[in-house]
């Protein structure tokens, strides 16, 4: 959201996040990764043993995304992709034997952004059927699943890259100010807003609608609903045109 | 995650959250869509105009969540399918003329989330290259951005489906299920709300406020306020009630 813009560390940061696909048999989900990561800013997609790479699926699926498919490395091992990184977060989708309970994926992304800051990190996820190895898990230090229903737990591999990279983002971005919202509307002050509930107000008891000796609650819910939506300027000038134009036309 | 179950009241809440998918070009999309909805708990699938559908893709994108597919409405129109909402949040992945300034994805999920306690509620998505037109976006509450890359901000649909059906899942597990408030007023319903505003309509036109020739902004900021403010069914009586002495005056 052009409104909430990282900063220049915190870009520094993302920069410093791998996103490492292993063994994955489906090129399209390669290329379907590879968009998720930009849209979210992270730019670094490594390979380990992709069954096709590269192929057409993965340029398809990439639409627009093709500089991060170029860029990517193919390894031959987790060890070799982790090279390097002071983090290595590992997706699961179900609990292992020995397993450690896995962090939510929030409470992921807020590790490797801090992490991220200090040191190169990693983000990994297994095959779309088998999911990471015992071994490959084994090499990683941290563990996380995407909250999900438990009857259905399966998010297509570029999903749960897009979850993941979104909530690193919101980490990165949760930590410096929002700037002020320069283009919405101007908020009409007290009186504006006392202006247009007389002017209704008037117009009522003009109308007949409204009668002055038994008023009941007509003008306290309006009150009410005005105040609810924090009435803009403009607003009330569009309002004020609307019963200024019902009182001429009895005139 | 297992660790971390919905609550029944919650779980009720995400059966009242209809996912609406308005012109979708590729039906893989649509059951890409489906999948990601399932994975978080949601089962309600409705179609505006799909280009293609049923579809041997959608099925195979869906994945296991082919009765999402199976259960899934065709409407011909957007009004058609907000039929009884009380809330409906469109997302956007651009700033618009007139906008205000949308939403970001978790604060939105916890709006709906808030709102699914007390009705059916609607997340509405655009199609793939264009988005929501300006008159479905003018028929929803609520507009929402997902934070992304300002370079680079188009995500795949159902990659948007998933990250804002996690949000979703996201605020319902965080917060503890929300009392009814007991002197809250009934919400208005889509149509009721269309209503008042029809006749707003018609009574500047008679007024000579509305040229119908040029109609400008004028309903378009009066829907803005009144989707802002969260109509109560009693308070759209109020002004149909106002509006009908203004007619009845000059008649």
């Amino acid at each position: 959201m052009d409104s909430k813009r990282l900063t220049p560390p915190a870009l520094e940061s993302l920069q410093r996040v791998r996103v490492i696909l292993c063994a994955t048999s489906h090129p399209g989900n390669i290329g379907a990764a590879a968009r998720a990561m930009k849209t979210m800013g992270l730019t670094r997609l490594v390979l380990v043993n992709p069954k096709i790479f590269p192929d057409p699926q993965a340029e398809a699926m990439a639409s627009g995304a093709d500089d991060v498919l170029v860029n990517a490395t193919v390894c031959a091992s987790l060890t070799e992709a982790l090279q390097g990184v002071v983090l290595a977060l590992a997706m699961t989708a179900r609990r292992r034997e020995l397993a450690t309970v896995p962090l939510g994926a929030r409470d992921a992304a807020l590790e490797l952004a801090g992490m991220a800051a200090q040191g190169e990190v990693a983000l990994v996820f297994g095959n779309e059927t088998s999911g990471l190895s015992n071994e490959e898990l084994a090499q990683c230090g941290c563990w996380a699943m995407i909250p999900s229903n438990p009857d259905f737990s399966s998010l297509n591999l570029a999903a749960a890259v897009q979850v993941m990279c979104y909530e690193l983002r919101m980490a990165l971005l949760g930590t410096q100010p929002v700037p002020m919202i320069s283009d919405a509307g101007q908020l009409a002050t007290h009186e504006e807003v006392e202006g247009v509930l007389s002017h209704f107000e008037q117009s009522a008891v003009d109308s007949g609608f409204l009668d002055v000796a038994s008023p009941g609650r007509l003008m306290l819910r309006l009150r009410r609903l005005f105040a609810r939506a924090r009435l803009e300027r403009e607003e009330v000038n569009i309002l004020r045109g609307f019963l200024a134009s019902f009182q001429r036309r009895r005139g």
